[in-house]
């Protein structure tokens, strides 16, 4: 009997909902291939800072350190909007990015066939599409120093960030990238500005240093203003992507929206070593919150990927992964997936589903 | 008679074809409007660097500042493409914008009712899309300091640039930007990363205060993440968007290719006063240059908001934007934007088909 410690951060709206479905698809799951979850929940985002003023409070971080993987569900609500930045809900994300160091970042973005046309690109456009879009997380302009406001010679105020990369910085994940597409279709794809920014020429350097280690790997370099565009004119062109932390976060955005079920799409955040942390990418979506209409299928789907890249338990993430295709095969939907001739369902009924599917 | 005089910068690749077709559209519309253009012909880019050893020769930005309006083809190609920084063709451009201090960047991506096909997006997301992208152009990452390259305590080399915006930046642009949207549907949209950046937290502040000009333009702002995404899932939702020089760079080329026909779309760039920088938002497409089979219309209609925006002729303007449409509903159209049942012919063909529905 194998033991796991999974911390579970349901987080704020639809958060709780969904966390509360994978958790029952995850012990599910475990039963079946001989493994015990332990599950601790901790608070995080908006209800931490409700709770004890402070969006990753210390022993959240703690407990996450200290189990096996972290499943979160969604950060975030109106509610907190203007708070002074060091009390948002999304600086308790970056705070758990940097404190437990998950430096790569993988965002599937896959249309699977029962959802192509879910996507607002031509049929023949999206079928097919499968990319795999590896972030940095912990470096760049996002946590750069220096960093704040000043006010300059002519009394003017001005803002300011700092993009930087260090080349064991891009080495680190330049590995992860080639490793993925290495198990994927060989092929990686390096998007940068080098043709503009110091870092992007460092960052494109290092990346072509790398792939000296990587033979078998099909390397390619883009500007990010054509990968922007290329990924709208042809996605099946990609297989995986590797970028910094910046334009991962606008890349893989895109490239989710064109998949058309964001609802769908699950995300891995991974260190060199300790746990690591698996959320939905989809947002915590207040306007449904508490009213059972969450799409729970992204949030099984990171617990798949919880079993694969944070447990190395391949097969436990298989039976997950067959039983979302065939709750999907079996016709039934949450509405933001709903097209007429499938089958309505809630967000606990879906969970339903798919436990039945295990 | 009116009198200007117009640079025109062919640059690269299929610059000097498109170039000289709306040259000629130019001439013939001056005519008609009893106005006299003076044109001067310049190197830039990688044409330059070949001809004097740097992408932007003094003698050509000083004969760009001396006129009233610059007219760009098209710049760089796989020759200069791993020349030292200083020496690439881009750098040329980059140094243009800063010399001619235009600082505001208008790119459209307009669907036409004609290339509805063309995109890639289902014809009822693509059909009606009609968005400005306001881009600001000589601030931001592309030009702060510090960067380059040091070496870290750990004798790591690191690459490092500064996202940095003054006050009065992001006052002006804003300012272009309330105008241009009130001169449309009256809706703009600013694009930022204030959940994270200091130098966004200080643009979505100046904007808001700005929008107090403008009470008539309604004012949103959004992630730039979740504008990667709106643009794919409902860009009809849009009507003017203001962001930064690299949000713009990659939101706009995004935008572009959602229209389908990158080949059809200018730019304009303008300062506060002094003459504006207009171009095609293609590039110099090497592997077609010399053949005749370049799409010449994106640089006429760049030739229209030069008489629209740069010399305030609107009517002239109105003259060749006619013409354009003219030509294609008469079913002329190049290879980029062919479909069966269209009339496929070369650069130099297509012009000669617009100066007779002029
Ligand atoms: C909420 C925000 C800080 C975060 C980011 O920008 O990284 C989000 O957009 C994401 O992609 O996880
Ligand atoms: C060529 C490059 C420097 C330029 C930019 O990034 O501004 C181009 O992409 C553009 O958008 O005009």
């Amino acid at each position: 009997q194998k033991r796991y410690s999974i911390t579970l951060l349901p987080g704020d709206g639809i958060g709780p909902e969904v966390i509360s479905v994978a958790k029952d698809v995850l012990k599910l799951t475990g039963s079946l291939e001989g493994i015990e979850f332990n599950f601790q929940e901790m608070p995080m985002g908006g209800s931490a800072l409700d709770l004890v003023g402070v969006p990753l409070p210390d022993e959240t971080l703690a407990a996450a350190k200290h189990s096996d993987a972290v499943l979160l569900g969604a950060i975030g609500g109106y509610k907190w909007d203007n708070n002074a930045k060091h009390l948002k809900p999304e600086t308790g994300l970056l705070q758990i990015r940097e404190g437990l160091k998950v430096f790569a970042n993988l965002r599937p973005a896959t249309v699977l066939p029962q959802l192509v046309e879910a996507s607002t690109l031509k049929r023949e456009v999206a079928e097919g599409v499968d990319v795999m879009v590896v972030r940095e997380l912990t470096g760049g302009i996002y946590f750069g120093q220096p960093r704040g406001f000043r006010i300059d010679e002519n009394g003017d105020e001005v803002g300011y960030n700092t993009e930087v990369y260090a080349a064991y910085e891009i080495d680190r994940i330049a590995r992860v990238a080639f490793e993925t597409a290495r198990k994927r279709q060989g092929r990686l794809c390096s998007v940068d500005k080098a043709n503009v920014l110091e870092a992007s020429m460092l960052w494109r350097r290092r990346v072509t240093a790398i792939a000296e280690e990587y033979p078998d790997v099909e390397l390619s370099h883009m500007y990010v203003d054509n990968a922007a565009m290329q990924l709208v004119r042809n996605p099946k062109q990609f297989d995986t992507i590797v970028t910094n932390n910046i334009f991962g976060d606008i890349l893989s955005d895109e490239a989710s929206m064109i998949t058309g079920s964001i609802g769908m799409l699950p995300s891995a955040s991974l260190g060199s070593s300790g746990p690591g942390l698996f959320e939905p990418i989809h947002g915590s979506a207040p306007d449904i919150a508490g009213q059972d209409k969450a799409n729970p299928l992204a949030t099984i789907l990171s617990a798949a990927m919880l079993l694969k890249y944070g447990l190395e338990e391949e097969d436990a993430a298989r039976w997950i992964e067959n039983a979302v295709l065939d709750t999907l095969n079996k016709g039934f939907r949450t509405g933001d997936i709903y097209s007429t001739g499938t089958k309505l369902v809630g967000c606990k009924e879906m969970g339903e589903a798919v436990l039945r599917s295990v």
